[in-house]
């Protein structure tokens, strides 16, 4: 059973997934391979059987579970940093706190073709995915035990991804992560002094300078952020607020699908096809008090290396301002 | 001049270093060296006229600045991530808050020896890198302009090292970065309630507990944190409560560099001499409401990757727990 742990200092809980590794020497490079080594790969049509079995999939055409002809398909994940069965326990032991390590921990097969990826999709089958996370998220969310849930992806050995064949990760967590909670203090706090969502201010100042702007439609914008973090750091709203991902009808993912796919093949063309990652931020679960959360997308090619200043204080050096980033963006031809 | 930029909804400061690099193709890999191309090492003795003129050197033999014989050597950085002259303007522009990217960035030169790693060097030697620290921190509090002073080191290129020869960085900066500050607010609620210093109050329960200390020497305890985000990620206490790391005299140093150095050779025996990342947690300067803090030494190698989850929620996922950790470090035989 893992464990989630809390730093009795900053109050930030970390996942201590025990049952994944035993010996140092599992840690040095290179590591050993996550999928079956003899090249099979576990995610394409036809190795269902190598994965556990679906627990959602998108079948056009019809046809049995854990079988062929998906094109879309999320299971759990085979070696999940939480683990769904249990009770959360929680306990202090002197000045620490535990509980745990409960919660999902999926994996959403974005396509059945091992070659394309994420912006090679038609828009049609990118709203795909995102009904995808949208129906998960609804589905997790009527499991009390949880708090948060993260939507994420690693595209490419840089950014993380063990595995080619195109993919998203979720992961249900009893707790709200500490950059969400940051988020959301800094929403309440713009909240309760002008009765405004601070995001909602963010786009109308950005949509009058245009300078940062990417990419726009009638739904949602594509910003580099003010304060970036990362060169081509990229963030993605809904123009008219909304505090849930999971709210979003067909029609608003329709739009939210269109701007991520152009938005992705923007990247690629600038920067020849990065590794990068990208995160959902949404509002906790089960929190009627937070009106005033805004969700979005946060997409950030992995150029840089983070190291010991980024790490040791949290304070990041971006070597291009993002009215640059945005401008390579823009002018792309795609 | 770089730019400091304040995030609108997390309050986090970034530094957009804008004079660095120009077009998105700097960005792709491979990076232009940062060093000459020629194989010559600007950190090695003979070389000085390669680098930036010294501000500090040990050189116990004499000699004249910017010639060999130096055992550590502090000049700045030829690419700083701050400038240091000039004054920080700052302003609001709508919803965003800027200042001038004002600060000192200086390199430690830890030995002469191009070979050398900081395990490598004698405690007495390390004791003159950990003095160079303290009296560069000395030297820069003078300046009113600066908040913070951040002391790292990146070992081996998966941690962020762009130069073999062993070294260290300091970087001055005119905010307090978010790590610090969600330590010193973890620091002041504990004193607030419990009128004591909560680091303190971890050394007693890590001692009695005993599963994730290192090594203990009189004057230095070293843990595995209980909530570790990385694996056998560490933590040097000074036993006796100090908030600031320059208040530490010529003894206290001696006591440091021991543990320091049994740290690094016992982590380097468990992980093969690994890549790693070390940073200073301390005060910030020229705060007197911060009796409450303990500074610390922060040391991880660099074994897994971050990836979207741990970038986009602050959630880490360590597959190893620090008890597991603490007992491969104590057992290694040195």
């Amino acid at each position: 059973m893992p464990d989630l742990r809390r730093d009795p200092v900053t109050g930030r809980w970390v996942i201590i997934a025990t049952d994944r590794i035993l010996r140092p020497q599992d840690l040095l490079p290179p590591q050993p391979p996550r999928g079956p080594a003899s090249g099979l790969c576990p995610f394409c049509p036809g190795e269902e059987r190598l994965t556990p079995r679906e627990i959602l999939a998108h079948r056009p055409a019809g046809g049995e579970p854990n079988s062929p002809g998906w094109q879309v398909r999320v299971i759990p994940n085979k070696f999940p940093a939480l683990q769904v069965e249990g009770t959360l326990d929680r306990e202090g032991i002197g000045l620490f706190d535990r509980m745990n390590g409960i919660g999902a921990h999926e994996v959403i097969l974005e396509t059945p073709d091992h070659k394309e990826t994420l912006a090679d999709l038609p828009p049609a089958r990118l709203e795909g995915v995102l009904r995808a996370f949208r129906d998960r998220i609804t589905d997790l969310k009527r499991d009390m035990r949880f708090r948060y849930i993260a939507v994420f992806k690693n595209h490419g050995a840089p950014a993380g991804a063990t595995l080619d064949h195109s993919h998203s990760q979720l992961i249900a967590l009893p707790v709200i992560p500490p950059l969400p909670l940051a988020e959301l203090q800094g929403c309440r706090q713009h909240y309760r002094d002008k009765e405004r969502c601070i995001y909602c201010d963010v786009i109308k100042q950005e949509q009058r300078e245009a300078a940062r702007v990417v990419v726009d439609n009638p739904a949602f914008t594509c910003l580099t952020p003010y304060a970036a973090r990362f060169p081509f750091e990229m963030c993605i709203l809904p123009k008219h607020h909304a505090k849930s991902f999971e709210d979003s009808d067909d029609g608003l993912l329709e739009w939210c699908a269109r701007i991520l796919s152009e938005t992705l093949r923007r990247m690629d063309r600038v920067l020849a096809r990065p590794a990068y990652n990208l995160v959902l931020h949404n509002a906790p679960l089960h929190d009627r008090r937070t009106p005033f959360y805004h969700w979005h997308l946060e997409i950030a090619p992995r150029l840089t290396q983070m190291a010991a200043f980024e790490w040791g204080t949290g304070c990041h050096v971006n070597p291009i301002a993002p009215e640059e980033s945005a401008k390579f963006l823009r002018e792309a031809e795609i």
